[in-house]
């Protein structure tokens, strides 16, 4: 079955609480209670004193009321008696000074001596509770790519350099140093990433940054690692997790989940939703996005409760059926525990008004009744959780067009995400499950290959592309691909899309980075769409034309183009355009493979299906404020805002 | 007599200069002339080295000429040989290092070094000027809340925690520490607050936060407390006051103003009225927030006297009227001597650019013809001094609503302000006399309270709140009104309004943070208003509801409600409206008690009353840049654009 | 004949690349290669290990193909190895910290390590290629102001005060410092400028700030002589240049270039041109402001050759016809070189998408071949480097206008550009040359002299434009001149204009900063002109009024008025307009004079002429996205968006 649970902090309530609180959430069906990831100042009050009691205390009552425990490693935030006997422990701004106590996550993962009271902390709970039937760790909270400054992450960065590149002679190449007088004479001269003023990483060396991200990235995979190795040592079948975010800085999520046993996401999509629809991206692509770290199913750790607030303003309230629709959608898109953040509001501390599922006045609900209603209905359907998303269509990710397209802004308002969304979402609309996979995976056994913004490009990634079309396969490659090569250089002496040429069947004679302008392309096939960001003007070798530019000296130019390459056929999309630009290039797509689709979707629906061998569970959520109605599957569908409908095999509705 | 007088500078001007600037002043009836307050540099040029002479000198000569001198202590800018030699005597910054001198007001009041220079420089001013008629003191400058992150500051903020908590076990649970593992196990832990980026304040525990405001504006009236207890000990008899202006940093005025004998302000209305009259707030308020500060009539210590300049651009020229309008607007609410800013704009230094009454052109203009003008009228009504305003309603204010408000935004663009403004300009405009009085003051002798945003809630004040009203009063709760305990933490296990909830017969089970957007309610009494910021969805228990909402899931929720309360009436808004709803609002309540209300003024024409027991003046005045025509006490009366005309008992025009 | 260049970099790219890159430079027709200015890494790659080589090879091999070098020394970027050893060579940021290396210009100028590192390295490099046949030499690259705020720098701008003021007791009444208590007592008080935060700059006596500019300014002109005095130790015929840039700290770019051979700038005109035409100013005026630097024909070294990026999200690409408008307009204005930015687009570090005439692929591309035109049609025109442009128009400029006006912003979005420029662009479009030439310059042979926004103001400067004038010279003063004196300090006791009345025939009896607003005036010669910023009242004494206002309370007062003094005739005008205003200001100022214009450009037209005693070239520039059609010359011109058209005397079109 699909597992509810809460987030609770025992810690943060009297003791007198604690029974009501734990015996309400058995009564409503809750059957985990994660806990402990922020309680290490109780658990170690002082250096080397340790007080288990109360959390023996909680758990055990926990497991009596029928529920189990996901544990969290408490190392989010040490105990103030930390900082202010090591204060290396402390990370340092981009400005190079040590950051101020009083908020979280500011530890420096590279710290050895972090590391020597984190491994402590980790190993005394996993020995403690080894065998009292934990349900599943959690390692830390909402990890980051570890961005510190500190002396020893500059030295962890160099020694990672000299491990890389072993001389500085090849360092210098591989960046380019001798832009602006840059080459290093002494590995000293390499700093950790700071600035004089924020927002200036584009005044420093692409080459220089985009190893830096690498570092930072593979700090925080090998803090993962560490803890997990001392999980594992007391307790070898621990299943272990951490809960994912996505912050300004990310880490490399492949990378970070691979000692773990499944992948988990703090989930919380927009409460309020834009008036106009191209502004509003479906939280399903933060799911799907997900899964794909260990391609398999995956767990919500923190699922929205109540309305957000403390780090802005607070946000409006959830609007009815919100709650549970977005739940319901998180398992559309192969969730299979939903921890809810949280139970109770914290009543003191920065977050006190980043509401939970009950309010302060610790009163049943609108939102407790719809988690009620949510509970029910999952229990309707216990087989659920033995489903699974299967996908003809993969979207390829690499950490390393986010850490390279971030610090280099192609044009005004146009990120690494942009098409990523896109095309996603356009899939969610035709009701094609798509899977978001990392680069190096193998992907032979998928129908389409969506390859969207391969900035940094690796020769070995397109070979295998070439042999997928070839072999039959379609493939879907966007602008600003082939533009640079591993080191994060552009690559010369070569026509864009470079090493995508060949399978793209088309170069390119010009660009334009039109930013937030608007233009507009017309499709050979049939329709105008409005475009934005981007311009690529292409000169078809082997391939068609599919839509040329309509407006400026380039009107005429062939935007999109399609090749039949080998088997199968490569798609170039040399533009940024609207929604329904996506829906109509995938609609031909699917159609030219015979895959099915569901066409006549309404704006702000999306479908998923999740199944086994012998079950099917179709997903329709109406992610808008209205309510929708049309034809899928034989049926007249209507759906209220923000609902989701389940359908089986035999056309049950749930 | 309403007292005229003007700022000056006789140090910043050639000798030359002086007779003919104070001639000109007493010619134009100017009655004192306030000195002193950034000269120390003059007076005490190297450290030890003293020279009072010249300011002897200008003291003398402006007596010669029948006026009288209000003398500033010059702490607020100590000279650059402090600085240097005693950096301890220096602010430090939000991130914790000194701040840069060059600018004012960076002195830590805290420090000990400064505090004896300081104490020697008054004591000496005080000693030599005991016996000169000087007609009163005036404390630094503006004094702000003291937010000063040294060594200093941060011990002295301990020490203050622990004289307040005695252990650090009190202080753990006072703050809600555990919350992110922040417990303190050793004093030392606690720093001032300090943040690695600006803007961040709502990443640190409110807690905190809360009591630090406390400490930093504790700090400002032990400042006061100082400098008084030295001027006293020379001149027991000495009128002291300081000049409060309104920043980021605001102290806790009522206990600042507690040693003090007379509040003062500096009062620099909008130079600008802005087109939309919703987006603009009367100074009114202003004016009687400061007189509330003693609950006596106040002083204007700075009054606009040119377009002002140098912290940003220099703003349009005052409109013909305005000057002598805001002057007599002052005098509505109960000042009863202003003392305009400037003499004659600075030629030199920072402020150049922020004129006074006559330019740097030396020049008689139109601003110095409407201070003839003024001085005049008000020599018309000598005995207008000897009245004051006497009023049936009062508004609460505590400076822990404002400390506790400013760092938890509850919705975007929503201030503590907000409602208190609201209320007080639907007073002004019903020509209805408000109190703005300290929390703690009695209100027995009030016929209407209102308590907007009683976000931070102590026992005893609702306690009084319910005998006012059990006893026959009418209460005026809003929301975010008992939210928290006095220790800034969320009131737990109890609806919304907590505290209030018996008196108001009403309850909340469903807030909406709506932020900038507009909704909508429908007054059961007539009338559609627009709302926004936020709503409470009511549930009436012996309240009668009186609006309801109009829009979205909880249309038809009350949003208003009243109830019977004893003998009295507690009325609770559960939402933030145009201004129109206010007004509405209160001529209900004021109807109610058969309170005279002058229901026609136009928008933007606002009425008080100065009284004595034989004589009353009533004031209008036409805050707006259009003419406006009504009938009142019986007459039309008919205003230009920033008149004020003022109405005696006996039916005469002033 | 006008040379066409490229800048190029071989250092950074492979030794295989370089006789291709230069055939193919050479095969277009290009004269100059532009090298060196960011080698210093590989030039000194370790201290005192010098590596010419290279270098000499590519000089080598430049001059093999008929090509001459413009030789930078390297100083912009010291090689790593030096700020590692000697952290004082690098710059202090605004809150005193060193900056962080990764970044260029962060060497401090006046650092004399630095000095030491980067004397040598100029020496070798000038007597090295001493005899090479350098073209020319380029100092640095994109000098600013110094604005360091190291210990060495303070100490530097003590001693430059002490020089100046020679006592304390002198610096203290210059600079007004008794205002808020900052009289110096100690030299040592006094210190670069810092702040604590950001934009902070208007706390600061305005009177320090002005010096603080001068002295920063100072700093780099002494760097300029430093190494001109090396180079020309060994080269004394060496023509040496900089190329000039208008970043956020302009240097006083008169002093700067006096001992220089030749101005230069790099000349990056907008590759948007905004829709609504008042928002756009043309770029001419820029490149008027620099002809004006020696009163005498110029240099670009770095022209616009492809869409700009890095410091910002990538432009648009260039529309056709720009490349190409754009080098003749700098032509058209006096340039005699034109060193295009760049041969190829980097492929490495933080510039790799501020484009060059060549994309990463290396082929030929429409900048190319518009590149090819220009150079085919400048060929043509052999003789138009003989030629100059003569002006009957002056402006002035003086460094202390743009020091003392930035710091203190005289009404929202007011810069002391705004009226420069407004009047330039109105010349430009009346085809009538214009001379920005320094305060100190004799303008004796021009009719018309335009002085706009005299805010320091010195009496020499006014006696001479009052000799000007009273000799028949026409004279145009605006507002904001006369305000303050040479220590920025206001003037008093004068009316405004101050020093400039006499020669006015007027003065001001009020001022109203009415920043973005927008108003209107009359013209009493016809028309109404919509104005904004800032608005005299004028009293005519000798004046007759020009045009009046016709809003708010001062409507009908004087706006604009002219004065016959002796001879001649001064203007003064007291309001910023819109761009029709001054067009219309000047057609009756040149129609007065018997000047010739061309009175029917159309907006977005502009015309200079290029002339010698036997020849004359009339260029006709559109510096708009449409096609223009006109008559001037007795001929009917057709003009496609962005072109350049250019009559000979002879009536011949090239």
């Amino acid at each position: 079955m699909i597992i509810t649970g809460v987030d609770y902090y025992p810690e943060q309530w009297d003791r007198s609480m604690w029974e009501d609180d734990i015996r309400r959430m058995s009564d409503l069906g809750i059957r985990t209670v994660r806990i402990g990831e922020f309680a290490w100042c109780r658990l170690e009050p002082e250096e080397g004193q340790f007080e288990f009691g109360w959390l023996d205390d909680a758990i055990e009552l926990i497991e009596r009321y029928g529920m189990k425990v996901i544990l969290g490693t408490p190392t989010n935030c040490p105990p103030l008696w930390m900082f202010q006997n090591y204060p290396d422990t402390l990370q340092c701004d981009r400005d190079g000074t040590r950051t101020k106590t009083g908020i979280r996550g500011h530890r420096c993962m590279n710290s050895p001596t972090f590391r020597k009271y984190a491994g402590r902390i980790v190993a005394l709970m996993a020995e403690r509770y080894a065998d009292n039937g934990i349900y599943a760790w959690q390692i830390d909270n909402e990890l980051e790519s570890n961005h510190c400054t500190c002396e020893y992450c500059a030295a962890s960065f160099r020694k990672w350099l000299q491990d890389k590149y072993g001389t500085l002679d090849h360092l210098n190449r591989a960046w380019g140093n001798v832009v602006w007088s840059g080459e290093v004479s002494d590995w000293n001269q390499i700093n950790a990433f700071m600035t004089a003023a924020v927002n200036r990483a584009d005044w420093f060396n692409p080459g220089y940054m985009l190893d830096y991200e690498r570092f930072c990235a593979a700090s925080t995979t090998d803090y993962v690692h560490f803890q997990c190795d001392i999980i594992r040592k007391y307790i070898p079948s621990a299943v272990i997790t951490t809960n994912s975010c996505f912050g300004s800085n990310l880490p490399d999520f492949h990378q970070e989940f691979e000692p773990l046993d499944v992948a988990s996401y703090d989930n919380y999509p927009p409460a309020v939703i834009p008036a106009n629809p191209e502004k509003f991206y479906s939280n399903a692509f933060a799911l799907d996005f997900v899964r794909g770290f260990k391609q398999k199913n995956f767990w919500v750790l923190e699922q929205l409760g109540g309305p957000m607030g403390c780090w802005s303003p607070i946000t409006p309230q959830l609007e009815p059926g919100m709650l549970e629709g977005y739940a319901m959608q998180a398992v559309a898109h192969g969730a299979d525990l939903l921890s809810f953040f949280r139970w109770r509001t914290a009543s003191t501390g920065a977050e006190m008004f980043c509401y939970g599922l009950l309010d302060h006045d610790n009163q049943p609900n609108s939102r407790t009744e719809e988690l009620k209603h949510l509970i029910h209905r999952l229990e309707l359907v216990p087989n659920l959780s033995e489903t699974s998303l299967t996908s003809k269509v993969a979207m390829l990710y690499s950490a390393d067009q986010e850490f390279s397209f971030k610090t280099q802004a192609q044009s005004e308002g146009f990120a690494y995400w942009t098409q990523m969304r896109l095309f996603h979402e356009a899939c969610m609309n035709l009701g094609v499950n798509i899977d978001i996979i990392p680069q190096s995976h193998s992907y032979e056994d998928y129908e389409v290959v969506i390859v969207p913004t391969q900035f940094v490009t690796d020769k070995d990634s397109v070979k295998r592309l070439e042999q997928f079309a070839q072999q039959g396969g379609t493939v879907i490659v966007t602008n600003r691909s082939g533009v640079k090569d591993e080191h994060g250089n552009c690559i010369i002496n070569e026509s864009l899309p470079t090493l995508f040429r060949k399978m793209c069947g088309c170069y390119i004679n010009g660009t334009d980075a039109i930013g937030p302008r608007y233009q507009r392309i017309r499709s050979l096939h049939g329709g105008v769409f409005s475009i934005t960001s981007w311009c690529d003007m292409l000169v078809c070798e082997t391939a068609e034309p599919m839509a040329v530019y309509l407006d400026r000296f380039y009107a005429g130019t062939p935007a999109l183009s399609v090749n039949q390459f080998g088997k199968g056929t490569v798609y170039y999309v040399g533009t940024v355009g609207e929604k329904a630009l996506y829906r109509s290039l995938l609609l031909e797509v699917f159609h030219q493979r015979k895959m099915n689709v569901i066409e006549n979707l309404p704006d702000g629906v999306e479908s998923t299906v999740r199944s086994a061998e012998d079950m099917q569970f179709r997903f329709f959520f109406n992610n808008t404020l209205e309510g929708k109605s049309f034809f899928a599957e034989g049926k007249r569908v209507s759906m209220q805002a923000l609902e989701m409908k389940v359908l089986t095999r035999s056309g049950q509705w749930i």
